[in-house]
C-alpha cells in the first residue's frame, strides 16, 4: 500500500489556494474553548455560533453555552484550542472586492484562524468544518496550513423565483448552502412575464395584480438581506425590463407597447409584451419604483435584465417606430440603449451600478455598467473589449441538467483575453431558472453541482482535476444536507407519493434504484416532451425525482473505462457487473409490478423494459470480456441497435449509461483481451 | 376468497360516524369541474384550492386553473363532477361548538359535499382526499354515503415551543396535519421556565430577556392564527403562571416570590421560581399583558397554566405566608385560587374564559373556567362533579413514546360519569412537550399517532378496533407526509449524519433496519439515562432517529401471536423468521462495522450484539415450533436469561420485540404444536 497523497485525505471545496497538510491531528472535544480577539463583534460571534452548532449536530458533542447560538468563550488565547483573530469587522453590507482572505493554521495543539475581515473569518470557519474528520473514538482536525483567497470577487447564484414561486425558506436554506461553498452573491430574479414577486409600496398594483399573492414582502426582503449579510453574501435584485415584462402590465397596462388586457403568463418561453420606452409615464413609474428598490436593497448593484425583447410589440406600434426615427436611434437596439441610459440616470441618483444581461451591450451603454453574459463565450470577450466589467453565466445554466463536469471546466475568463480584459471579469453566476422546479425539487438542481461551480469561481484557474472533484463532491453534498438543504432527502417521500399506497418495500427499493440511475432530459428538451405541463401544473413525476449527475452512472462509466482500457482491475469488472444486475433486477421488478399497477408509472414501462434489456447486453459484454471470448456473429449489431433505441427519453428522463454500454459492447465485439491486474 | 368488508377498502381517519360504501366508482380526471354554491366564499374557495392542489400533486393530474390556488369552476352543478354546497360561511374565527358536520355522497357520476358551515366543508374535503384511490390506469372515488359529525367539540394538539424552540414553519406544517385529521384546537404553550416565546409590546423585557431571541413576533402570531382559521382551527395560547415562570423573572425580577437574579433555565424539571401573588405590581403587569394577548388572540379561551407550583418559594417568603393568614386563604392552594380569581377578572374584561391545568381546580375557581386534566383519570371526574367543563390530556402525552394503542383506547370521558358530567367533557388534547424534540424530530413524535387520538376525539366511543386502526394508519401517515410533515423523511438524512462520511450503502441500510425497529425509551426514562444532555445540547443521536410505535415490531408481535396461538398460518411463521434474519444480519453488519468505526455509534455496540443474539433465539424458537420438536434441556432458561438482559436500554433506545420473543421462547419450550393452516 502506498502512502496516500495527504491532500487526498481532505475534501474541502472550493479547494484552497495554498494548502499544506501535516500528519498531526488536533483532537476536537467538548471541553475545548474558543478565543475570539473581539468577542463584541456580533457578526463573527454569530458566525462562530452557527459553525459550532453545526459541528455539535454532526458530532453529538455539546459545548458549554450561554444560549443555543452563543458559546462560552475562553478568556485568553493561550488556554483555547481554537483562536479566531481578525483585523476589522468589515463593512456592514458586504462590498464587491472586500478582502475575503484568511489563514488557517492547525497544529496538534491549536487551530488558529486569522483574517483581515469578518468575511474572511466566515470563509475560514467553513473550511474548518469541512476539514473535520472522525476516527473510532472521536473527532479531529488534520494538521494544515491554509492560505486562501478567492480568484474572483463576484461568485453568484441566481434564483428565479418567478416561473415557480420559491418562498422565503427556500432562499434562506440556499443562502446557507452558498455560505458553505463561499459563494458571495445571491441574485434574485424577481420579475418576469409569469409574476411580479416583490411588494412595491409605491406601485402596489404591480405585486397585487401581478403575483397571484406569491411575492416577497419588504419585511421578508429585509430578512433575506440580513440573513445574507450575516453570512457575508450580497443580494442583487433583478427587475427585468423592458422585455419579460408581462407581469408589470397586468397592474399597469398603460406602460405597454401595445394596448391590451394583460394577464399573468402561464407558459414557458419568450413573449411579446414589453414596456414602451417612448412614454413619459414609463419613466415616472420606473423612477419611483427604482428609488424604492434602491432604498430597500443596500447593494451597490441593481440588475435590470434587458434580455430577450423580441421586438414584436415595438415593431407593431407605429408611434414607437416614429420615435426611433425622430430620435435617430436607428433601430430597436438603439431604442433599448436609449431606455437603458434613462434607467441608468435613475440608478445613478441612488449610487447604484446597472447590471444587465448580454443584450444591454451597446456603444451607448454607460461605462460603469456590468454585463452578465449568458449567450455564448464571445459575450465576455466582446464586452470586456468594449471596456465593460462582466460576469459570466454562459456555461453555468444549472437548470439544464447538464453534467457538472461541463460547468466545472467552464472558466469565467475564456482563453484569449488580454490582461486588461481579464481584469474586467468580475466572476460568474450559476443560474437556476425556475421553469421546471418547485420548492420541493429546486435544491436538487442547485446542489451539490453549484459547489463545483463555486470552486471554479474561487480556486485558481489550474484547479481542474475532474476525478478529484468527484472524490470531494459526496462529502460536500453531505455537509450541504446537514446545513438544511434537501437535494437528497426530498427523493424518498417524493417516490413514496409517486409509487402510491399499494407499493411494497421492494417496489420502492426498485424505484429508488431506477431513479438514482436516471437523469432528467437535458437542455430544453423537457419543454418539448412535456409541453402540456404549464407553470400551474404539478411537478411530482419521475423526471422531478430524477436528478442530474447520477453518481451511479458516473461510477459505471469509470468502471467501464477501466475495463475497456485493457489493463483493468478485476474489481472494476465485478463492480460494473454488480451494478448491471442491480439495474436489471430493479427494472424487472418494476416492469412486472409497479409499472403495471400504478397510473403514475405507466409511461415508465418502456423505460424499465429497455433498462432490463440493455443491462443484459452489458452483462453479456462483460462476460465476453472476462472470458476473453468474442461473442457470436451478429451479437454486436443486435445490441447496438438496442442501444440506439435506448438513447431516447421516457417520462422526460434518460438513461445516462447508454454511452458506456456502447463502449462495452464495442470492446466485447472487438475481443479486447483485458489484462488482469 | 371471501368478499372483503367494503368499509375495509377505505382508510379514512377519523372514521366517519355514518359510512356506507357501494360498489360503484366515480372516476377522477383532470377534465372534471367543480361547482361551488357560493364561489365568493373565500375560505371555502381557498380550502378547495388547497385540496385540489394536494390531489394534483398526488395524482399528477392537472386541472384547469386561474392560478395555483384557484381552479376553474363549473358554471352549474349539473355539469360538475363535484358539487360543494354549504349554508353559511361560519364565524370569522372558529367557535367552540360550531356545527362541523357534513354529508358526502359519492355516486358513479357525481360527488356531492353538503355542510351547514365552511368548517364542515373543510372536514368533508379531507375525507374526500382520504377516499381517493387508484387502479391500473387512473384514479377514482368509491361510491359512499357519509354522514359525519364530531363527538367532541374540543379536539386539540398542544405544542410546547419553550423547551426547544419550534419556529413558524413547524407550527404551520403541523396545522396542515391537524386539519387533515380534523383536529380543531392548536394550544400553544408559549411561556415556561426555559423561555418566553412571544413578543410583548407592553412588556418587551419579557421576550427580549427571556427568550434567547427565539420567540414569535406578533406578526407571526397573526400569521399562525390566519393559517389556522383558514383551516377551521382555533388557536389557544397558554401563558403559564404563577409557577413555571422563570422566564418571566429574567426580565421582571420584581415579580418574583424570592428576590434573586433570574436566568433562563437550561434544565428539564420542576423549578422553584414563581410569581408573587401578594404584590400589586404582579397584577399591574399581568393586567396589561393579558389585555395585550386577549387582543392578539381572537379565541374565547386563554390558558393560564397553573401547574406544578411546588410552593418552595411561597413557603420561603414570610410576607407571602403572612398574606395567606391575613386574607384567610388557608394555604398555598388558597393563595393560588386567590391569584386565579384576580386573573379571571382580567380575562372577564376581555370576554375570555380561563383555562388551566388540573391544579387550578379549587372551590373558589370561577364557574366558567375550563380544567385541562393531565394528572390522572380522576381529574375529569372530580372537575366535572364540581361543575366545571373539562378537556382531557391525561393519557394523551405523546412526548412519552408510549404505544399509540394506549392513547387510542383512552377515552376523554372516563367510565362512571353521570350525564351531566359527561356533557361537561369538551374533548381532549394531545400534548407535545418539548424537552426531547427539535424542529427536525418533532413531527415524528406527533405523527401519525395523533391521527389515532384525533379519531378518539371525533368518532363514536364504540370505534375502538385496534387492528383496524393499524390497517388505516399507514395510509394516513402517507397523506400527512404529502401534506408536508416530515415524521418519516427526517430519518434518512439524520442517519446519514449519524453514520458519518465513512458509512457505506450497506452500513446505512443496516442502520436503517436497526432504527426502524428501535423505539425511544418511554415515560421519563430518557431524563435519567441522558441526564447530561441539557436543553442546549444537540439532539441528533440514535434515540432521536428512533420513533415510537415501530411498525416492524408491531408486525412481528402480530405474527408471533399468530404462531403461538396454535392455529397459525405458515405465512406468519415465514414472515417472522424473515424479520429475525433481517435484524440479525443488520445487527451483525453494524457490530462488525459501523459501530466499531463511528464515534457516534459506539454506545450502540452492546445493543446490536444483543439484537443479533436474541434474533438467533427467535430463529431457534421458530424452528422448534415449525418442526414441532421441543428444544434441548436448558434452552429455555438460557434464552430467558438473555431476554431478561435485553430488556434494558442503550443510547436511550429499547428493543420492542423482547416481549414477543419471550412469548415465542415459552411456546417453543412448551412444545406447542401449531396446526398448519
Amino acid at each position: 500500500m502506498t502512502t496516500p497523497d495527504p491532500i487526498r485525505q481532505v475534501a474541502v471545496m472550493p479547494l484552497p489556494r495554498g494548502l499544506s497538510i501535516g500528519s498531526g491531528r488536533l483532537p476536537v472535544t467538548a471541553s475545548q474553548r474558543l478565543f475570539l480577539c473581539d468577542p463584541a463583534d456580533r457578526r463573527v460571534r454569530a458566525g462562530v455560533g452557527r459553525a459550532l452548532r453545526r459541528l455539535e449536530e454532526r458530532t453529538g458533542l455539546a459545548f458549554a453555552r450561554q444560549s443555543d447560538s452563543d458559546f462560552v468563550l475562553a478568556e485568553q488565547a493561550s488556554t483555547a484550542a481554537w483562536v479566531v483573530d481578525w483585523m476589522h469587522p468589515g463593512s456592514d453590507v458586504p462590498d464587491l472586492g472586500e478582502d475575503e482572505s484568511y489563514v488557517l493554521e492547525i497544529t496538534p495543539t491549536q487551530a488558529t484562524l486569522r483574517a483581515p475581515s469578518a468575511r474572511g473569518v466566515l470563509h475560514g470557519l467553513e473550511t474548518c468544518l469541512q476539514l473535520l474528520q472522525s476516527h473510532e473514538t472521536g473527532w479531529y482536525l488534520p494538521e494544515v496550513t491554509i492560505n486562501d483567497r478567492p480568484r474572483f470577487p463576484w461568485r453568484g447564484l441566481m434564483i428565479d423565483v418567478v416561473r415557480h414561486w420559491q418562498p422565503l425558506e427556500v432562499i434562506l436554506r440556499n443562502l446557507d448552502g452558498m455560505a458553505l461553498v463561499k459563494l458571495n452573491v445571491l441574485h434574485l430574479h424577481l420579475t418576469d412575464d409569469q409574476g411580479f414577486r416583490i411588494e412595491s409600496r409605491t406601485c402596489p398594483l404591480l405585486h397585487e395584480r401581478g403575483s397571484d399573492g406569491h411575492y416577497f414582502t419588504q419585511v421578508q426582503i429585509r430578512q433575506i438581506i440580513a440573513y445574507a449579510t450575516e453570512r457575508g453574501i450580497r443580494v442583487v435584485p433583478e427587475f427585468d425590463i423592458p422585455g419579460h415584462a408581462t407581469s408589470w402590465l397586468v397592474g399597469h397596462p398603460e406602460l405597454a407597447s401595445v394596448t391590451g388586457n394583460y394577464v399573468i403568463e402561464r407558459q414557458r418561453g419568450i413573449f411579446d409584451p414589453v414596456l414602451n420606452p417612448t412614454l413619459p409615464v414609463v419613466y415616472t413609474v420606473l423612477e419611483r419604483f427604482i428609488g424604492e428598490m434602491a432604498a430597500l436593497f443596500p447593494d451597490a448593484f441593481l440588475h435590470i435584465g434587458g434580455d430577450e425583447n423580441n421586438g414584436v410589440h415595438w415593431n407593431a406600434n407605429p408611434e414607437i417606430q416614429a420615435f426611433i426615427r425622430e430620435h435617430h436611434l436607428h433601430d430597436n437596439a438603439g431604442l433599448h440603449a436609449y431606455f437603458n441610459r434613462r434607467i441608468h440616470t435613475f440608478l445613478e441618483q441612488h449610487g447604484k451600478h446597472l447590471v444587465g444581461w448580454d443584450e444591454v451591450l451597446h456603444p451607448q451603454l454607460p461605462a460603469d455598467s456590468v454585463v452578465q453574459s449568458w449567450r455564448g463565450a464571445d459575450g465576455i470577450s466582446e464586452a470586456t473589449k468594449q471596456g465593460f466589467q462582466c460576469i459570466r453565466s454562459h456555461g453555468y445554466y444549472i437548470d439544464l441538467s447538464l453534467s457538472v463536469d461541463e460547468h466545472y471546466l467552464n472558466d469565467p475568463a475564456p482563453e484569449g483575453l488580454d490582461p486588461a480584459q481579464q481584469s474586467r471579469v468580475l466572476g460568474g453566476e450559476a443560474t437556476m431558472w425556475g421553469e421546471w422546479v418547485t420548492p420541493e425539487t429546486i435544491d436538487s438542481r442547485i446542489w451539490p453541482r453549484s459547489a463545483a461551480i463555486a470552486e471554479r469561481f474561487w480556486s485558481p484557474r489550474e484547479v481542474r482535476d475532474v476525478p478529484d472533484l468527484h472524490r470531494r463532491l459526496p462529502a460536500v453534498s453531505r455537509r450541504l444536507e446537514e446545513a438544511g438543504l434537501r437535494h437528497r432527502s426530498y427523493v424518498e417521500p417524493a417516490l413514496r407519493r409517486l409509487a402510491g399506497d399499494d407499493a411494497t418495500p421492494s417496489d420502492l427499493a426498485a424505484l429508488r434504484v431506477l431513479v438514482d440511475l436516471l437523469e432528467p432530459v437535458k437542455i430544453y428538451r423537457r419543454n418539448e416532451l412535456q409541453a402540456e405541463i404549464d407553470l400551474l401544473a404539478p411537478l411530482t413525476g419521475l423526471a422531478d425525482c430524477a436528478r442530474p449527475d447520477s453518481p451511479e452512472a458516473r461510477a459505471f462509466a469509470c468502471r467501464v473505462e477501466s475495463v475497456c482500457s485493457g489493463h483493468f482491475a478485476s474489481a472494476d469488472l465485478a463492480a460494473a457487473r454488480q451494478q448491471l444486475f442491480t439495474w436489471k433486477l430493479a427494472a424487472e421488478t418494476l416492469s412486472q409490478g409497479l409499472c403495471l399497477r400504478s397510473p403514475r408509472l405507466q409511461d415508465a414501462l418502456p423505460l424499465v423494459q429497455i433498462l432490463a434489456s440493455i443491462s443484459d447486453a452489458g452483462i453479456e459484454a462483460l462476460h465476453a470480456l472476462d472470458e476473453q471470448q468474442g461473442p457470436a456473429a451478429g451479437w454486436k449489431e443486435t445490441h447496438e441497435k438496442k442501444l440506439e433505441l435506448s438513447g431516447g427519453a421516457w417520462a422526460a428522463t434518460e438513461l445516462p449509461i447508454v454511452g458506456s454500454l456502447r463502449q462495452l459492447v464495442a470492446a466485447a465485439a472487438a475481443g479486447s483481451a483485458p489484462a488482469q491486474v
